[in-house]
């Protein structure tokens, strides 16, 4: 069976995209998914997205396989591909605004396609509090801003967020100088975190730009990690580095290996807003069984 | 502008195969080559092999460049893939065998399409004089077999073979258990190689199998290595591992990570003829400037 697919990707996370609406099951199994995600042997991508037609007050539902074959509940980078994807399906042409309702399994979300076609999406509320991190270094309720950690016999000033996943983040000066490989694991498995941790090191470049590295729990060096620019975001607020303009908006541009993700948090409602790119890589097919 | 490319893989080495018997001038860049190679932002690939019409007695004409843009002068998985590409592009079906002549950067190269769509490569003649290596194991103008050289404080018994780049064979007991991450480097730069070496370990499965895990000079641990395997044929009958067979054909099946090639020594001619997969995995357009 011929298979047409289109490749996208944003800030170098990329996705297979299959249109599914007529389709009653995924048109990948699992095993498929993992064979065409593979980078020698198959078309490679992080992950296979499927479109399938709306239900209930939903526009569309998206369906997620990692490269691995597991379900993905979600994913930041991915959902703004799959808008782009509709987008261009339902033909609509550079410069016009419009927003989704997709029903994806860690609940509904709704994509927005800028002007510039550009993808904001509402990445929900951080949380703040050690129990919720989770983390040990203060005590249970109580927020963790720059706290003293030490990790490889030196002390750093770590912050922590959880955007339903946790971050600890650090400020440094010159982001380029941290040996990342080596800390990176040390923070993820310190003890201090029962259920490991994404770890940020972050540069504040001026001008409401923060440079970011990171170091994700279980995937090592990435070229970005959207729940890690928004939580990157929240500690600088939180550490004084990052205003609230009048209208109650922090943002920030925050630059990652990949490129650039814009940070919108809104400190009345406190949801989290990214707005970054997703671009049309290439088209194709490929034959299944 | 659309151009139209397939993948191919042979032992997990990829490459996009581009039809250029039409035009003039190559149809990428460098530069756009380097962009389509790179495995989140463009297609991925570990080249890009250009078919160009024949010239002279050849067929046809190979380039290639690599995924950092340089120009390969050949490329032993590339050119079973290029040999496929045509076979599929000239309307051939399975079962049906054919040669074509193929003018390459470093000669001219005749791929086979044998009646289970593998291809045969004539690989051309290995040199085993220490100078032709190059190395300082033993004196210039005597060959080196089972010479013992000391790499991490243990004595290792070496075979180097020249496949018109530098190959150190070691035969082991039990591949899975080498270090190789840890032990490539410090065969690679040893001393006694001063153009730095491919490295080889094997180990004698019986019935003609042998199983080998390759560090390739400047890339490191890779899936495959076409002239490691013929290196590894020949140092196996330098070492009394294999024999050649009444016909003086010496061969052998080599497992790598990648798959399997079968690598054929004709002892009277010297020459090698390594056997293998090339696999089309997907068809895809593209748009450049």
């Amino acid at each position: 069976m011929s298979l047409s697919f289109q490749k996208y990707q944003g800030l170098g996370n990329d996705f297979l995209l299959l249109d599914n609406r007529q389709q009653p099951t995924l048109r990948l199994s699992p095993q498929e998914a993992r064979h065409w995600c593979d980078r020698h042997f198959g078309v490679g991508a992080d992950g296979v997205i499927f479109l399938l037609a709306g239900t209930g007050d939903c526009d569309y539902q998206m369906r997620m396989y990692n490269a691995d074959g597991s379900v993905a509940e979600m994913c930041g980078n991915g959902i703004r591909c799959l808008a782009k994807f509709i987008f261009e399906l339902e033909g609509r042409t550079c410069g016009e605004t419009v927003s989704y309702r997709i029903d994806t399994l860690a609940g509904v979300m709704v994509p927005h396609i800028q002007a510039d076609g550009q993808v904001t999406v509402d990445m929900g509320t951080p949380q703040l509090l050690a129990q919720q991190i989770p983390t040990t270094l203060t005590a249970p309720d109580a927020k963790v801003i720059e706290v003293p950690l030490t990790v490889a016999d030196r002390p750093w000033l770590v912050t922590c967020v959880s955007m339903g996943n946790p971050h600890c983040v650090t400020f440094v000066e010159d982001v380029a100088a941290i040996p990342l490989e080596t800390l990176g694991p040390l923070f993820e498995h310190h003890a201090v975190f029962p259920q490991r941790t994404n770890t940020e090191f972050v540069q504040v470049l001026g001008g409401d730009r923060l440079r970011m590295r990171v170091w994700e729990r279980g995937a090592g060096m990435t070229l970005a990690c959207g729940t890690g620019a928004c939580a990157t975001v929240v500690a600088a607020v939180l550490t004084g580095r990052l205003k609230a303009d009048a209208a109650g908006q922090a943002q920030a541009t925050v630059e990652l290996p990949g490129g650039d993700l814009h940070i919108r948090w809104d400190v009345h409602s406190q949801h989290l807003y990214m707005t970054g790119p997703a671009v049309a890589v290439f088209r194709g097919t490929l034959d299944t069984q």
